[in-house]
């Protein structure tokens, strides 16, 4: 495929072009990833989560500026519908961000969470694979949230961060009472803020509550750069750490397994939604339980059988 | 059925029974759901959510109080794993808990979080049947979280509470973000604390984004009970207003429609997940994509076939 060809080549136009392939999704997007996966595998995933407004896509930006110095090439992906990136940069981080949009070993896209008729999560994963294929080898995964699922979907990711900011008090005790999964590094983010000690340590002592010892926190003020040196060596130490154990292998081979359960089970949700939409027999079934002539438990068996 | 018609009784001992039932799921759990759902929709269902650490099963506890003295009697039903509730309750509530332990007109029960061969949803939403069955006029629901998905689980409600208090800078801006559903009610919880009005005004300004009117916000002080008989006004309020405009109806019939359609879903998610446990087949395909001698996309059509 010709298009391909230009993906493993790294031009540009290629990556952008492959990446709306992946975005419409389909036989096309399907058949474009299986002849590019043999060639990926060399490149790195951060995972960039945590709730709105913390400022990640400012962090990305800094994050991309600090390794673009020191020669590495990157992709980001964003799935956060509040992200700057899905505006093509806004306000302050225009100029920062367009910088990298016209360096050409750094390619930004921002996933819209509408079509992806594959679904959001089977098209950011394609996305991941076509800009490893294309050579990138730092990976930046940028995603929204403030509860478990959010972090689940940064699973995909070989290290995986999470930004708060002072006043994260939720994100503090969701990480406190064992709701939200611990990550590999925290940034306290705006660490400038008069609040941010007292924030830091809650989020101390949150995490001291756990046996092990907890992830390292790092303090960031993204957009004046201050604090990205420190928090990306906290990042490179984790991915040594997992290199030398072995753990990285161990953990790409556990994240495989629950991406290609969770994608065949997100697709059979689509079917049973495609299945039913303007269907009149799921109206039947609605009706019927609504009138109690039939209970819930056994309209969902008739909705399940109807799949086969 | 026996059991059935302790149930109808509204005998506690029969509910409780039949919860452990509904519980243990499987084939029995399901007979006694289709013997009471013919008795069911006398309830009116109040979801409360927020995030752990805020305090909402004080909340309830209170509420619960408040809707004794007004004679109506109740059922409790948390699904949260950090609630006092699942540890039977805890230091200073364990008093005030208590007392409704003993009164016959209160139900409450924790789910746990493991267990429910038919999944937690499933078990949710048939003990809640269950006590609707067993005559309860009030049901409370209680679910943790602080993203999107958690605000959905109570949607099977046909009031939201949302809970936060100060210091929910995440949900606040979760909020403002649209990345969390407006709620029907928020309580802004432990209103004594020093930060409360900051909260409070963060909270108009990040509602008052939207065009349309946004929900009333309640300050409570649970453990004190201050704002609670307001609180009850607000749930009531919005509880005439959906009576009034024939908007319950409608409500229940969506939020049926998404059950049913979430329950399938999830039904096929773990029959996935059992016909992969211990498969050597799935290993094998797990392997073929480490070692790129398969693409992700072509597993994921593997195992959805497998399930046929």
């Amino acid at each position: 495929m010709e298009l391909a060809k230009g993906v493993r080549a790294g031009d540009k136009l290629a990556l952008a072009r492959a990446l709306s392939v992946v975005e419409r999704g389909g036989e096309v997007a399907e058949q474009l990833v299986r002849d590019l996966y043999p060639d990926c595998g060399g490149a790195y995933t951060i995972g960039v989560t945590g709730p709105p407004g913390v400022g990640k896509s400012t962090l990305i930006g800094a994050l991309v500026k600090h390794v673009r110095e020191l020669g590495r090439s990157v992709g980001v992906v964003s799935v956060d519908p509040s992200s700057p990136f899905s505006k093509g940069a806004l306000l302050g981080d225009r100029i920062r961000l367009s910088e990298h949009f016209l360096d050409p070993e750094v390619f930004i896209r921002s996933m819209g969470t509408r079509g992806h008729p594959g679904g959001l999560a089977e098209a950011t994963l394609e996305a991941l694979l076509v800009l490893d294929a294309g050579g990138r080898e730092l990976l930046f995964v940028e995603t929204a949230g403030v509860g478990q699922s959010e972090v689940a979907v940064a699973g995909i990711a070989d290290t995986v961060v999470l930004v708060l900011m002072p006043g994260s008090g939720d994100s503090v005790q969701a990480l406190k009472a064992g709701v939200m999964e611990i990550p590999d590094v925290i940034v306290l983010n705006k660490s400038d803020h008069t609040s941010a000690a007292a924030t830091l340590a809650e989020l101390r002592q949150a995490l001291s509550l756990g046996a092990e010892e907890g992830p390292p926190i790092v303090s960031t003020q993204a957009a004046e750069g201050t604090g990205i040196d420190l928090l990306w060596q906290a990042i490179e130490q984790h991915r040594a750490a997992l290199e030398q154990s072995g753990g990285l292998a161990l953990r790409r081979r556990e994240n495989l397994r629950r991406e290609l359960l969770d994608l065949a089970a997100s697709r059979m949700r689509r079917e049973l939604e495609q299945a039913s939409a303007d269907d009149p027999e799921l109206d039947e079934l609605i009706d019927a339980v609504a009138e109690k002539r039939l209970d819930p438990l056994s309209a969902v068996r008739a909705l399940r059988a109807r799949l086969g």
